[in-house]
C-alpha cells in the first residue's frame, strides 16, 4: 500500500466549482475535493476518484453534503483606519448637512488625523475585527488600501499594519498604494505638489514590499486624469499594476484612463460610459461594483451593467469597508446589495466575488475550485448557492480552509 | 458585613438606558447596573451606588468601559418556517416574473406546503440558525408568528415550535396568531369560511397557551378591512390584544382599524393617511417600521415619518425575519436600514428595536436600563451608540445577558 498522496480529501459535498463548462455554478452533485500542499488536487465528481478515498489522502473528512465554494475575495476594502465616524453618521440623519460637518473637521480629512495620531499597534488593533468579520463570513483574500496616511510615514504605517492583519489572521492580504485618495490639508491649492511627492514615497514603499498595486481617487473632489495619469506612468516604470476610483460621481473617463494602462480594474463606474466598458472589454480591465457605497449613499445612477454584460467585461463585487461610505463589515451582505441595488443574479454576486475579485487583484491561482488552485475553500450550511445572497445577515459560513487548513480563532 | 443583596454588579460601564429624562440616549458615562432574580435592581452612576460595590453583589465584573443597552427586541418575525426561498428569489434577478413563479406555485404557498409537510423537529431545527442569529445580535425577545400553517394542526405546530425556540434559546418568545396571512387553497374563493375556520381555532390555541397576540394581512392581496374586523372582534372577547399587516401596498385603512380595538401595532404602514396616525396616537398603538421587506421589495413609498413623530406615534423597528420579503437575520441591520431608507436617526432606531418594540408586544418591563426592568442587557464592543446603526454586519455584541445571566452556547 502506497502513501497518501494529498495532505486532506473532503468527500459528500456539493460543489459550485464556478468552472464555466459545468453550467450553472459549475455545480458538481456527488462531489469530492482534494489538496496536497495547499493547492488543489483534485475537485471533481466523487466517482471520478483515482482510487479508494482512504488511500488517498492523510485526512479524510465528509463535508455531509454541505455545499463547498471556492473562498470568497474581498478586492476593495479600506479596512486599516483610526476613528470611525459614527458619530457623523448620527449627525447627518439628525439633518445636519455635509458642508457643515466638512466645516467642523469632519469627513475623510477626520479619519486621516485619526490614522496619523495612531500607531502601528492601536492601528492594528482597530483592524483586526473588521478583517476577522470578512473571515468569518468566507473570505480568504483581501486587498487593504493605504490612503489615510497622505504622508510618507503615514502610508507606510497603514501598509505595514495591512501585512500584519494578513500575518495575524491567516488572510492573503493584497495592498494597494492609495496616496491619490485626498489631498492633506499641508497641500491644499497644490493637488500637483501632492501627486509629485506621492510619486516620490512609491518606489521607497515598494522597495520595502508594501505594494502590490496602485490606486487613486479620480474625481472632481479628487485628483484629476492628469495627475492619476503621472502617477499611473510612475507605476508602470516600477511594473506595479494599476486600479482607479473611477466615476463614481461623475464621468471623468476614469475606466478609459485604466484600461489605457492595462489596469487591473475600474472600480465604482457608476457613471462610465460605453466607449470607457469597450476600452476596458479589450484591456481586460475587471469591473469592480460597490453596492455599499451606493447603498449608503442613497445613489441613483447604476453602472453600465447592461455594457459590462454585453462586452463580456468580468463584474467583481466588493465591500469598499471604509469609514465614510460603506462601514460594510461582510462580503456576503455586498453580494445581497449587488443583487438588490443592481439586479446581479447571485450567481454573477458569487462569481464576482471569487474568480472575477481574483482577477480585479491579478490573481489567476483562486477563485474556482479546479486543479492547481489555491485550496481556499468555504464550507456552507446552506441548501442552494443562492442563499448566500438571499439571506442578509446570519451566519452561513460552516468552515473555511486556507490553503487547506482552517484558520486559528482569534 | 450583610450578605450581598444583588446577584450582580457591573462597574466601569457606558450606560444608554434610553431613559427619556436623561437626555441622548439616556446617557451615563460611569455607570453601574445590578440586578436581582433577573429584575434590575440599580442603573445609574457608579457614585450614586448604595456602598461599597464588594458588599453590594454577589458577582461584581468590569464592563472594561464598553457600552451597555437594554437587549434588543424584534417585535415581528416570522421565523418558523420550512423551505427557503433562494431559488425564487434567483429566478426573479433572472427576469421570471412574479406571475410565472406563481402559476410555478411559488411564492408564500410554496412557503405553507414546506411548513405543512415539514414535522415539529424539522421545524425546529431550521427555525433555531435563525433565532441564533438574532441572539448573536443582541436580541433578547423575539416575537414569533404563525401563518405558513393555515390549518389547524399545522398553524399549532408552528406556535408549538415558536415556544420550544425559546426554551432552546433562552430568548423571551411572543407568539402572534396569524393564520389570516394567506388563504389556503383548499378554500380558493371562500376567504369569508376561512376567517370563520380561523375564528374557531383561535380559542383551542389559546386554551393550550399558545396565542400571545392576534395579527392579520389586510390587504389587497391579503383579507379585507370588514374579515379583519371579524378576527379582532374574536380576539378581543377572549382578551387577546391584536396587531396587523397594515396599508403595506394600499392604503386600507389598516392603521384605523388597529387603533379602533386599541390595538397593540399598525406594521409596514407605508400607505396609512395621517387620519390614521391620529387614531393610532390617540389608541396608543405603536407603529412597526420594516424597512427589510421595503429593501428587498425596493420600495419608495415611506411610511409617514413626519406625521407619526408629529403626532408622537411610537415608531417600531422590526426584522420582519420572512422566507418572501425579508431573509433579515439581523436586527441591527434592520435598525441600519431604517436609518439609510427612512432617515430614522440611530436613536430613534434603538429606541424603535428596544422600548418601542416592548410596547409593540404588549410589554413594558424591558427595553431601558432602570430599576425593576427585566435585566436583559446587551454589552457592546462600540465606541457609541450610533455604530450600533452605522456598521453593516460584522460583529459588535460582547456579551448579552438574558435576566442577568449570559445565554449557553448552542
Ligand atoms: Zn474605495
Ligand atoms: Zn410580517
Amino acid at each position: 500500500m502506497s502513501a497518501p498522496r494529498w495532505d486532506g480529501l473532503l468527500l459528500d459535498a456539493r460543489l459550485a466549482t464556478l468552472r464555466e463548462e459545468l453550467g450553472a455554478y459549475g455545480a458538481i452533485a456527488d462531489g469530492a475535493i482534494g489538496w496536497k500542499d495547499g493547492v488543489i488536487a483534485f475537485a471533481g465528481r466523487r466517482d471520478e476518484l483515482p482510487g479508494d478515498p482512504a488511500t488517498l489522502a492523510t485526512t479524510v473528512e465528509s463535508a455531509g453534503g454541505r455545499w463547498l465554494t471556492p473562498a470568497l475575495v474581498d478586492c476593495h476594502t479600506h479596512l486599516v483606519f483610526a476613528g470611525d465616524r459614527a458619530p457623523e453618521f448620527e449627525r447627518r440623519l439628525q439633518g445636519v448637512s455635509y458642508e457643515t460637518i466638512a466645516r467642523e473637521g469632519g469627513g475623510i480629512l477626520s479619519t486621516v488625523r485619526a490614522t496619523r495620531a495612531a500607531d502601528e499597534e492601536a492601528l492594528l488593533a482597530a483592524a483586526l475585527p473588521r478583517a476577522l468579520a470578512l473571515r468569518a463570513d468566507g473570505v480568504a483574500t483581501v486587498e487593504i488600501k493605504s490612503g489615510y496616511g497622505l504622508d510618507f510615514d503615514s502610508e507606510r504605517k497603514m501598509l505595514r499594519v495591512a501585512r500584519r492583519v494578513g500575518a495575524e489572521t491567516g488572510l492573503d492580504v493584497r495592498t494597494t498604494y492609495l496616496a491619490a485618495h485626498a489631498l492633506p490639508p499641508e497641500y491644499a491649492g497644490r493637488a500637483d505638489d501632492y501627486i509629485a511627492a506621492a510619486i516620490e514615497w512609491l518606489p521607497r514603499l515598494h522597495g520595502e514590499g508594501l505594494v502590490d498595486a496602485v490606486d487613486a481617487f479620480c474625481e472632481g473632489i479628487g485628483f484629476s486624469p492628469a495627475q492619476t495619469r503621472r502617477l499611473f506612468d510612475a507605476a508602470r516604470a516600477l511594473g506595479l499594476p494599476v486600479k482607479l476610483h473611477a466615476d463614481q460621481l461623475s464621468d471623468l473617463g476614469g475606466g478609459g484612463i485604466v484600461a489605457d494602462y492595462a489596469g487591473l480594474s475600474a472600480d465604482h463606474i457608476e457613471w462610465t460610459n460605453g466607449e470607457a466598458v469597450t476600452a476596458m472589454a479589450r484591456a481586460g480591465t475587471v469591473a469592480v461594483l460597490l453596492p455599499g457605497a451606493f447603498h449608503v449613499l442613497r445613489e441613483t445612477k447604476l453602472p453600465p451593467l447592461d455594457a459590462l454584460r454585453a462586452h463580456g467585461v468580468a463584474m467583481a463585487v466588493a465591500t469598499d469597508l471604509n469609514p465614510g461610505t460603506a462601514p460594510l463589515q461582510s462580503l456576503r451582505l455586498a453580494m445581497a446589495l449587488a443583487c438588490t441595488h443592481f439586479r446581479l443574479t447571485p450567481e454573477e454576486a458569487l462569481r464576482g466575488a471569487t474568480v472575477h475579485a481574483a482577477a480585479a487583484l491579478g490573481l489567476r491561482d483562486r477563485g474556482r475550485l479546479a486543479l492547481g488552485q489555491r485550496a481556499d475553500i468555504a464550507e456552507w450550511s446552506i441548501a442552494h448557492p443562492a442563499e448566500l445572497c438571499y439571506w442578509l445577515g446570519g451566519s452561513l459560513l460552516h468552515t473555511l480552509r486556507l490553503r487547506g487548513t482552517p484558520p486559528p480563532p482569534l
